[in-house]
């Protein structure tokens, strides 16, 4: 009697292992824009701040997928951090319009059933990211933009601020240097800082979400809306292919449909994540003279980090490595 | 000497009739919404008078091409006719948002070099497609929304109207007894009229375009953003590939990327267009629980006109044939 008991606590602790042993290992990876960020030209000591700032957002999100939450609540956990954060142009931090003022776009996906949520120019949500997410959950829409997504906002109970609490002191100076100037250029990836912000993530049991945040670009006029709260362009996420999360020059991944351009390579090509995003940066979007950049994971873990500019704020943690990056590849 | 001076004559008319087989034949296919349009459920009237007004969008669009204007003309043109005809949700007739105004959706996009313009939630422009058109051409960005899009529009010298210029008795009765009788709810799909319209074109220099504009979804609140406006969700056009113009419930297009959908199929799985055009609306749109239809042409001319719903406007023009339908296939 007592053998059968220790045979059947044995097989069980088979079984369990066998099923660890299935079950995906999660995995998450955060982005906090690329551009022109090369070695020297920032301090030592803002390079630390940001570094620490991609490590917490990192390590929150992965402590959340490895209590079993899932993929989208890491996205969205790491991505509140990185708007919270002052050094990122998401949230607290991000650009101005010509006029002043911060205009904030978001989305969020859920590789499961195809859900989605996005929200474009919002001025009072403190945190656009949970703006999505509730249009994702709460709305029978994907896309709501200006007074309608603000007012939706509110009703979900998500807090405001006033539109200064976006504001950092180095941003304003940005502005006020162009505007006395003149010398800016909406459309010049010099004078945009790609400093989008995104997750993709895969949780236990093996869902994969992607998400997206950005203050968009300096001096931006007419009500202009980029690519991080357009599905397929910024943001996609799809069990059976991949997560994606883009930043850099909006038009150029508009015009791609970058974020599923990965996606329907995988598809459709039967081709790997590392190639299909290869191919969506450094062909698709450089030979279209576009600059910027993304990051992916597939239904395995699998990550891809690819971008055509000089650096892209970058981490990644999974149970066997992680790493928080900023340049090139030396 | 003559015999020398008829010969080269001849040669010369061999090699341009030459030239004119290989330039491609122009062609054209526009729709007006897809949707509940059963046989009987409408007026001989009503069906008289959109036939009519399809007609005449099609030729005006196909006599553009013949003349060596290019697809965008064209597709401009004929997204002009539908917009100003009472009879789509587009322009003059198009629907009501929740407080009983119009709130309006186009874009376009040029295969040769992927340029794109879009425009959203204006309510004062009286034509959206020329405001898209503009976008593209005068502007650095692609996507412009509410009163951003609307001084841009202004700048443009594009004609303004009152907003009540796009109402029409019956979207105004039918909004009427919504509001009365509360008995509506925007995302359901018989209370959305899918009146969108849309073109896609071949010109005599083998480039491919296309077009959507649309009044949205009746009651539509929280400004809420369709898939007309998407570039690679309501509109694409690639000359490697294929135009694409959509209709129907825009949220699930927007999470498919439909129209980039049909043409990545042909770029990465390497299919025709009809088949691929199946896919989207038959495998993954219908999978999905959407309802809605394409209009699609590919560089050699070859259509596809796909919907999952009881009939589509839709009409075709090329130089073998013609033809302008509304309900499905006998």
């Amino acid at each position: 009697m007592k053998g059968a008991v220790l045979f059947l606590i044995s097989l069980q602790v088979l079984l369990l292992s066998c099923q660890a042993q299935n079950r995906p290992s999660p995995a998450i990876v955060i982005h906090g824009g690329a551009g022109t960020i090369e070695r020297g030209s920032m301090s030592p000591e803002k390079e630390v701040a940001i570094r620490a700032d991609l490590q917490m957002a990192l390590d929150t999100a992965y402590a959340l997928l490895e209590s079993g939450e899932t993929a989208l609540r890491a996205v969205e956990a790491a991505i509140v951090m990185l708007e919270d954060s002052p050094h990122f142009n998401a949230g607290k931090g991000a650009v101005m319009n010509i006029e002043g003022r911060h205009e904030l776009d978001a989305s969020v996906m859920w590789g499961q059933d195809l859900s989605a949520g996005a929200v474009a120019a919002m001025s009072r949500t403190r945190n656009p990211i949970l703006a999505a997410m509730a249009v994702r959950a709460h709305s029978p829409h994907v896309l709501l933009a200006g007074e309608g997504a603000e007012s939706f906002a509110r009703e979900q109970g998500l807090a405001e601020v006033d539109n200064s609490y976006f504001t950092v002191p180095m941003v304003k100076q940005r502005w006020e240097a162009g505007k006395r100037t003149g010398e800016y250029n909406p459309a010049s990836p010099a004078d945009s800082k790609f400093g989008t912000v995104g997750a993709v993530a895969l949780d236990l049991s093996g869902n994969l979400a992607a998400g997206t945040s950005t203050g968009g670009m300096m001096f931006k006029k007419y009500g202009r809306i980029g690519d991080s709260p357009i599905i397929g362009a910024g943001t996609y996420a799809d069990n059976a292919t991949c997560a994606v999360s883009c930043t850099g020059h909006g038009e150029y991944f508009i015009r791609l449909g970058i974020a599923k351009d990965v996606s329907d390579q995988m598809r459709y090509a039967e081709i790997g994540l590392e190639q299909a995003a290869k191919h969506s940066i450094h062909d698709r979007l450089s030979s279209l003279g576009g600059s910027g950049g993304l990051i992916a994971m597939d239904r395995e873990g699998k990550i891809a980090m690819e971008f055509n500019t000089k650096g892209m704020y970058r981490a990644y943690k999974n149970e066997s490595s992680e790493e928080v990056l900023i340049y090139e590849a030396p």
